[in-house]
């Protein structure tokens, strides 16, 4: 195992894992799939946008102003067209427009030839087949020209762009049907400790003797069957939860027994599958913490062992060329907190998407329950206020599966004493959860 | 077509859109399914965790005290225990613990039966097969009792809960394998407007002479249809990513041409199909503009077909049953805002969904460009400073394919002078996107 132990802050810890990430590599995808997904190149128009001239209201397409008919006609005043065609959105405009002729017009329909200007219909008066148009408004331009919104050959979207709602209706627009994005990074997830078992579980209990402790079963665990002493790899399903949604592709590993020889080839296998291996459990610094030592074993040079925060405070990284490795806690909360500050950072700069997780003031709803000797993370529920934001730090429960329940944010609180309600914190936001979302009900 | 021309607020279209509305059914869903779904009854554990009494570290479990052993032992002071069994997490004690006797244990093992306290490692000395233990520090609590953290038949998450990582690992930590979520609400999504073509498009241009106004080509446009005087259907792809993104499930309806009777008879059989409809184009008053009068049509009764604000003034919402009928503007970036300020919570709380966009303030980086005669709500890029949350106004542009793009959040702007530079406004979030988001490089 290597020598280095290194202890340091947060920010110095992601500072080494980013060190020159980039994206994994390109790929092409339909239209249809491209929502969420990030640019791996600029996107140039193809062609111009509208297409073709159109007008921007109902009304009349205008020729040339008439020679001569400028005179009075009925009551109205003004210049006198004579209507030679009717186009309706989506037909194709069956006239030229010669001086004094008039199409009447639809929206987002195609201009006729020679049309010089296009006129509102509340704007004109018609009587039969003429049409009476006084001086237009100034500034009134409800023509459009081919090309106005976006030039064929320009520039319309840098990489790095995400493609949401906005973007992939622009992409439409320009008839794009195909869009070369960032591959998804892969992330193998591999969860360590001989108590895991795989869902939906292990048969048979421990033989002989009644169950120590308890082992209440409600009347619906008929369903869940004896785990003897194992504990489910609920990690596995929570860090797959939290890596998709940070795009990337999920490879499970399982779980891996403290077994040095099994971690160390199974983590071989994982560096030549993904780009990034997760693992959570066996990152403390006793003879049964084998993480370090089976990423040293798989040819990982260790970055650091020990993140100065808490939760979180033992993670193991390590690098093997451009693969990374991580070895987060096996507490379920400290490994979201490390997968949130650490891991997500780095699949994200993988994916070419934004990285940091930033923080932001806001205030206390409630005290924080007591002071921390070092900076601390602490599981809580952010919305927005008439006044700005507020958070709530979430109820502190014994053992930890139950901590981040509801969490939306993490407070990043110093070391040093306890905030007090209206004290303002830095909040870290890590979800798009808002203000309507109600903490669990728990009796 | 129905009488009913009336004007609303934005939260009195809201209000009349939400009223009554339910999700619109429930599914039961593997785990593996659940990220991001919504609980549609409690969750309530089926059995206790941890299901066994385990040791929150690397030590001893020791049994009762010994009688008559707590002499000095070797320059050590304390009790000793006769260590007769070595326990590793994931397997079976196969020891009782009697008065004296201890059994080496790791983190996250099963205790013996007979086990009363657990002490780290640390905090005791081993000698041979004794271990010498002092007076335990006071507060130390080193073991885990069955149920400790999780009893059985507690109810552990409510319903309407959003399933996040760490909910997603207590749902394994549990055993749970299969959860019941409420249905994704289906939104069928069409687009009315006969200068609209499905991608990849239309053959054949206008026949005959010149493309008037340009129709600039590039070189790279040959791959690139001809479109006459249509357009690409952009707001179904616009609308489709928005709407997946807010639980939907989207069945696509395809362009409608301006044919009332087509329209009727195709929203006729989106109503059986989906719960929700949503059409973009023909929501003016205009003769052309058939969208009120096919939702009246196809059996729905107006609620409104006008919203005091700007963008999406002009938005028919009608009602047939418990199926909602919303027509959106046509112009892309003023469908995006109506479908972000009205259509969403409808789909979000059809799903179960917390439904409100809130708003809350930010500071301006750069002045509104001009007053506004009405409530407006304005493209922008929101994001958290070291000081609060501050927000840009997208620049402006001809037409609008382009407004929305780079943006994260709306502007609330109510009527009036222009807020200047450093002025607090409202803005409402619309994604996660967070502050390392660049705006696209437009040359």
């Amino acid at each position: 195992m290597a020598e280095v132990n290194a202890s340091f802050s947060l920010e110095e810890g992601r500072e080494l894992l980013l060190a020159g990430l980039k994206p994994t590599g390109r790929v092409k995808i339909k239209l249809a799939e491209a929502p969420g997904r990030i640019l791996a190149e600029p996107v140039v128009a193809p062609r111009s946008f509208p297409p073709f001239p159109r007008s921007r209201v109902d009304g009349y397409a205008l020729g040339l102003p008439p020679a001569g008919r400028e005179v009075p006609a009925g009551g109205a005043s003004g210049k006198i067209y004579r209507l030679v065609a009717t186009v309706a959105a989506g037909s194709c405009p069956a006239v030229t427009l010669g001086p004094g002729t008039a199409a009447a017009i639809f929206t987002g329909a195609r201009l006729p030839e020679g049309t010089m200007t296009v006129i509102p219909r509340e704007l004109a008066e018609r009587q039969g087949d003429l049409v009476i148009v006084p001086e237009l408004p100034p500034g009134g331009s409800f023509m459009e020209a081919a090309g106005s919104e976006v030039a064929a050959g320009e520039r319309v979207l840098a990489a790095g762009t995400e493609l949401g709602p906005a973007e992939i209706g622009l992409l439409a627009a320009l008839g794009l049907t195909e869009i070369t994005v960032y591959r998804s990074p892969r992330a193998v997830l591999a969860s360590s400790g001989s108590e895991l078992v795989e869902l939906p579980g292990l048969r048979g209990g421990c033989p002989g003797g009644r169950q120590a402790g308890g082992e209440a079963i409600s009347p619906v665990a008929s369903q869940v069957q004896a785990l003897g002493p194992r504990i489910y790899n609920s990690n596995f399903y929570a860090l797959a939860a939290a890596a998709s949604r940070d795009g990337a592709r999920v490879i499970p590993l399982g779980p891996l027994a403290d077994e040095l020889e099994e971690q160390v080839e199974a983590y071989r296998k994982a560096l030549e599958e993904g780009d990034v291996l997760l693992t959570t459990g066996g990152a403390g610094g006793s003879i049964r913490d084998l993480t370090a030592a089976a990423f040293t074993g798989a040819g990982g040079e260790i970055l650091f062992t020990t993140i100065r925060m808490r939760p979180g405070r033992r993670v193991i990284a390590a690098r093997r060329g451009d693969k990374l490795l991580l070895g987060l806690p096996g507490n379920p909360p400290a490994a979201l907190v490390a997968y949130y500050l650490l891991a997500a950072p780095v699949i994200r700069a993988l994916g070419g998407r934004e990285v940091l997780p930033a923080t932001f003031p806001a205030v206390l709803t409630a005290a924080i329950d007591k002071p921390r000797p070092e900076r601390a993370f602490i599981w809580a529920r952010a919305w927005p206020g008439t006044t700005g934001w507020q958070v709530a730090p979430l109820p502190r429960r014994p053992g930890g599966i139950r901590a981040a329940i509801g969490a939306n944010a993490l407070i990043d609180l110093p070391a040093g004493p306890a905030p007090g309600a209206g004290e303002e914190v830095r909040v870290v936001l890590l979800s798009a959860r808002g203000s309507q979302y109600g903490l669990p009900d728990n009796k």
